[in-house]
């Protein structure tokens, strides 16, 4: 089942985060673009170079659905190759795709994205506003194929509590709400290392509610946007680790595809940079972090 | 822009209705199903066959995204042949595909499904959990490229009371809120006829909710999905419209693509059937409602 073997990666690798791919064709450099009469074949070319270049350091890949939707059709022919090669190299794959619908729409969805066959991801993303019936579809493809889902809690961008930090009558906001549905649904999943394969979007830039949350939802395993470009640094998601170092995984995607900026580098070099960043954020991580395995 | 051409639509056809393009290969009958060698191709005629004999009774037609991605990048096709053909035959196109991410993302979505080009979808559904940095990059695109967007307020499914019906502290369920930030987001879109760009989705189950709604948004066209196969009836959605008959659109797609479960005729005759079904629809709002273009 998914949150086995994503505790077990983690400890393997000694390295909980993510590598996420949400390419641009602007992101890729030139030496690349010129070699190929279209953007699909160079995104791909680019993606793979980073999975070849990092699947021995980062145990997972996350790809932002919205990048390849927006190739159209072929952008869908490109998400399917990418994730197919970033699970041939070993890595866990996750689907950043914030569905949601009614429940025989979000049946097609899971069926889509979670059986094997088509999109054939590990785990995706949801939206939980819908409540059980559109989130059950989701969490049958967790008991019956072993895949998990990842429900947005409390997101990283900066309106997020315009709706989300709302506070209720029973004295909870919006997100703890959500947090206690996502406990509850989560409960027919749990692996034997106590974690659920239904877990948690809570993002990097609220790292007091990360503390929070990481008391009060014990059994998910949080996946933590937010890291690097958008602003969240190793400090502010300390907290989301259980004592182990483990119950968290934390992406990075636009601070690993472009880290050529932070080194200093040409975008030719990114790959180099990129390697730097991974080794960096693993090394920063393990700092604060006393992984099982490394004890 | 978007809120003006559905209003007048739905006057010139004196019909308030869309024809929900939601298909499963089951739906499509044996004498299209062994024209063709994939279900692509039979699913593309089915949907034509409803487009061509059901484009002069209904204004509008809805595609359910999650059908067409449970097909694969193949189903990206379909969905864009589909949406180009009921334009090329007068139609308004809603997208129904609610997306939801943080800003960058949102505005990838945004280009994906808005921008002429790729999908370009007359009008798209979305989830507004994020906020508004998550909402602004499609009010963008109805502002510059008079598109479209229904936001989802109170979803037709059972359990959409488990977080949308959470009393807040300031008296307001969570759906009510929302209903709230739905209404200053559209604000920047609103039409000649007082109507925004920017509506919202409410169920055909929750005729209560609908009414109440209705008078405290006062600007939001609703896009009403749970009529027919989920329980909602022409009574439960006629408090949806203002005094003119305006102001609402209700969907139905397994009511009219399966119509002939209703009418006992063989699924070989189900465009005898959504004709059926589609001027019953037509008929009965027009009981209900005054659309000025009939006064």
């Amino acid at each position: 089942m998914f949150a086995d073997k994503l505790y077990e990666k983690i400890i393997e690798y000694k390295n909980p985060t993510v590598l996420g791919l949400d390419p641009l064709i602007e992101y890729v450099p030139d030496s690349i673009r010129k070699k190929y009469s279209n953007d699909i074949d160079a995104i791909y070319h680019f993606n793979k170079d980073l999975i070849n270049n990092l699947h021995k350091i980062i145990p997972a890949v996350k790809c932002q659905s919205a990048y390849y939707e927006l190739l159209g059709p072929k952008g869908g022919y490109l998400l399917q190759k990418t994730m197919d090669y970033a699970k041939s190299k070993g890595m866990l794959v996750i689907l950043d795709c914030k569905r949601n619908d009614i429940g025989s729409t979000a049946r097609a969805y899971a069926n889509a994205y979670l059986n094997d066959g088509i999109y054939s991801a590990d785990a995706i993303t949801v939206n939980g506003y819908l409540g059980s019936d559109g989130i059950t579809p989701f969490v049958n493809k967790c008991i019956e194929l072993g895949k998990g889902i990842y429900i947005l809690v409390k997101t990283s961008n900066k309106s997020s509590y315009e709706l989300q930090d709302m506070k209720l009558e029973n004295g909870l906001k919006v997100y703890e709400h959500m947090a206690q549905l996502v406990s509850s649904w989560g409960e027919k999943v749990i692996g034997k290392y106590g974690y659920s394969s239904v877990g948690a979007v809570i993002g990097a830039t609220h790292p007091k509610q990360l503390a929070e949350l990481r008391q009060t939802m014990k059994s998910s395993i949080f996946l933590v946007p937010g890291y690097g470009a958008q602003g969240g640094g190793v400090e502010d998601v300390k907290d989301a680790f259980d004592k182990y170092g483990n119950g968290a995984i934390i992406n990075s995607s636009r601070g690993l595809m472009c880290a050529y900026k932070k080194y200093n580098l040409s975008k030719e070099q990114f790959i180099k940079a990129a390697i730097l960043e991974a080794l960096d954020m693993k090394e920063q991580f393990n700092k604060f972090i006393n992984l099982k395995g490394n004890s």
